[in-house]
């Protein structure tokens, strides 16, 4: 099929190497203007698919760096995902798999069957291993843990035996862990003849007692400089803590940040050494949590945007049809108020102002809470300050913005008492949706719920019900 | 004045040691009920500070970790903050400084002086150095700048001239590069010779060629284990690109993500080596801009919860504004309608919930749009679709919510009519919700302006002004 066209004329006849030299040559916008290279590539394997070319999609993606094999997977339609990971077959690199979106992988997953995600995850390191297991139905996950080897079989069950986001479930147990009283001549030999056992890629060794509890780490810089007869004990780094096995990953990445580190040391109940973290799994872990926190802000669950139109519609309806709710609830507040409306229609034109500033400034307080909760900022120790200053700035935000619109809509409809109303309304929301803004989240929190997810139902059901009542219920009593 | 309370009693008398020691006995959170570690220290500086105390509260913060000590600045009052900071003066660790929040470290900086801060500057890595002197205003800059000596002044200067938030802004000079014809014993005795001159920690030996471009990278793993004769340039890593150094910070970033890097070689202009970026600095990056997204989607600009109230005001004011903006042209449209609302004012009770889903279900598409701008994976090539699948997630969302609503609103007000009017109406709103969900920000991603930032404001004065004069303009052709 491709043998027919002209060569050189056509991106669909040329080479990943030609691709890549045309896009080298030029400045890769100018050469494929509108596309970025994965853009081009994932044209190109779609192309080739619908010509049934498969060895040429597999040729395709095999030359890509794994991170971006994922990458193209994540964005093909699901047909054609499903037909070339079909031709990779065994082919399909085992790293692939842990960099894939959660939906993918579960397609990649059900196309390679029990045998062929066995026998990937066989060669993964085991923190890529036990990230691609926790993901399977209990079922699967049986099926392949019964395929593994022995070894591995007990690696992977120790790992999911900690809690889900939990350190020991991301740890890798791949380390270098030497005895506090050998040399650095005695771990450099240790490392250059034990290689086949040994991580490929460390960045510091971990030093024990005879217990295998840690006493510190090394660099690999420190041992390059360190004379081979020097203690190991002499140059350990011993102002680190390690992290207990079931801290929350979220409390393990900000740890990471604070403290600048590469990889840190993980301990089980008994403070044995067990394992390690490295901090390319960290940025990973930061990465996803500031994404789910943002998008449950927003209303969705997940990045969705290469779901299929029925999936996500399904996503997100459920947070709309809890709006759905709390809208009818507010509208029922307006309908308390319909013989006043009917007296006075300017009641109508302006309500919606009140309930939407109301919102917004709750908008705002709730946002930065949900963060700085995730930060760990926001504690019980200083909450009472934060929710102190949080309804000081909504009663002034309120003030102020009374003032604005209750002027503007004065001079809108000619009459000073529906500006006065419509003030003290604003007032009234402002200083209740920052109240609801902070203390929602907090208690949502200290109930383990996460407040990024619910707290918007509550601060909108709230301001909105509250900025019709306070609006129309000071309007029937003043205006009327 | 502390000597005069009981020992052991009260927390006031307590070393830093012994609230270590009490706080390690038993759990933290039953040492220190509803307070964590740096609340106990936070409160008990502040308790120093007030009883004029000084040497207790500067010790209390010496003791501390950097990381540590940032943090409790970060969280004090701000006239205890500038009494301690002058307390500590020239012994205030340099490595505080990048780890300051923006605004206290303004006012750390104006209570050490041009001085104090160039005399800290000379002690940092280049990276933390530039970090620090970007944020002063352009006079205190060029004063610190001249304090220091000839050579850090270069640096300084060179990095400034590479835009904000670019790689070359946050790259770090100090790093380890050697010729392509050594061996590996040439390399570890340079390492270990000229260790004054070279960085502390790295991972990562650069490798260039006579012109100084880059060859790629051996990791200090790979040198421990390769036999000294080993020519450098059989066990280089040359399959890593460089990064220009006037490369986003945020596309540095994915890219350390996707490869899994722990440091990056940055290249000028002419593609010679000048630089490294070290994972560390990439793991902030991506907390901040994950950050700075959250954040104005909700609104705010920066995570102000530690702010005084006057300044949270004024930093949350102008999105307020302009919402209050968009409010009243909503309300001028329900005031085109005032006619119709006065004969039959069920509309008004049903108005805000066309309007409210229409911003919900915007809401979401704008979130995933905005996430998936920033993470590149919404590009022109693949924009067509996914617009594409937007709109027909609005529309079936839209007719899903127009059957939910209609026959609520028909049951409720016992009229056929109002339910369908509410039906079509809640379709118009949310498919243009959905378009305008998708479309704003991809507009002014294209405009380069921060889609984070602007998209919402178009997004609500659009979802409710057009979803008021869908319903009622609906309502006035089919229902009077």
């Amino acid at each position: 099929m491709t043998a027919e066209q002209p060569p050189k004329t056509s991106p669909e006849t040329e080479t990943v190497a030609e691709i890549e030299a045309r896009a080298a040559a030029l400045d890769i916008e100018d050469a494929f203007p509108d596309e970025n290279f994965t853009d081009v590539l994932l044209r190109l394997i779609s192309e080739a698919i619908a010509e049934g070319d498969m060895a040429r999609a597999r040729e395709l993606l095999l030359d890509q760096h794994y991170a971006d094999a994922a990458d193209i997977l994540d964005r093909m339609q699901p047909d054609d995902r499903a037909q070339l990971v079909l031709a990779l077959g065994k082919d399909i690199d085992p790293d692939i798999l842990p960099a894939l979106d959660e939906e993918v992988r579960d397609q990649v997953v059900g196309v390679l069957g029990v045998q062929g995600i066995a026998a990937a995850v066989e060669a993964m390191d085991s923190d890529d291993a036990v990230a691609v297991i926790e993901q399977l139905d209990d079922d699967e996950r049986r099926r392949v843990i019964q395929a593994l080897p022995a070894e591995n079989r007990a690696v992977i069950e120790q790992a999911l035996a900690y809690p889900e986001y939990s350190a020991g479930r991301m740890m890798q147990r791949e380390m270098i862990a030497v005895p506090e009283f050998w040399t650095v001549g005695d771990t450099l030999k240790y490392i250059q003849t034990t290689a086949d056992e040994l991580p490929d890629e460390f960045y510091e060794v971990f030093v024990v007692d005879l217990r295998h509890h840690p006493i510190g780490r090394v660099s690999t810089a420190r041992l390059l400089r360190a004379a081979p007869e020097t203690p190991i004990r002499e140059i350990v780094d011993a102002d680190v803590e390690p992290v207990p096995a079931a801290m929350d990953r979220e409390e393990v990445a900000m740890t990471f940040r604070d403290r600048d580190w590469v990889s840190a040391m993980v301990v089980d109940a008994d403070g044995r050494l067990i394992g390690r973290i490295t901090v390319d799994d960290i940025v990973d872990v930061i990465d996803e949590e500031a994404e789910d926190d943002m998008l449950r802000l927003g209303g969705v669950s997940d990045s969705d945007i290469f779901r299929a139109v029925w999936g996500t519609v399904r996503a997100r309806f459920t947070w709309l049809l809890i709006n759905l709710g709390t809208a009818m609830l507010a509208a029922s507040v307006i309908g308390l108020f319909e013989g006043t409306i009917e007296k006075m229609v300017a009641l109508a034109v302006l309500m919606p102002v009140v309930a939407g500033m109301g919102g917004n400034a709750g908008t705002q307080t709730l946002t930065v809470t949900v963060r700085a909760l995730a930060m760990k900022e926001l504690t019980p120790g200083n909450a009472r300050r934060v929710i102190g200053k949080e309804l000081a700035v909504g009663l002034t935000n309120g003030l102020v913005f009374a003032c604005l619109a209750g002027t503007i809509s004065y001079v809108w409809f000619g009459q000073a008492t529906i500006g006065v109303v419509l003030g003290c309304a604003m007032v009234i929301n402002l200083t209740i949706a920052a109240l609801v803004g902070i203390l929602v989240p907090l208690a949502l929190d200290r109930f383990k719920v996460d407040p990024a997810v619910a707290s918007g139902v509550f601060l909108t059901a709230i301001t909105d019900s509250l900025g019709f009542f306070a609006f129309l219920g000071l309007a029937t009593a003043f205006l009327l």
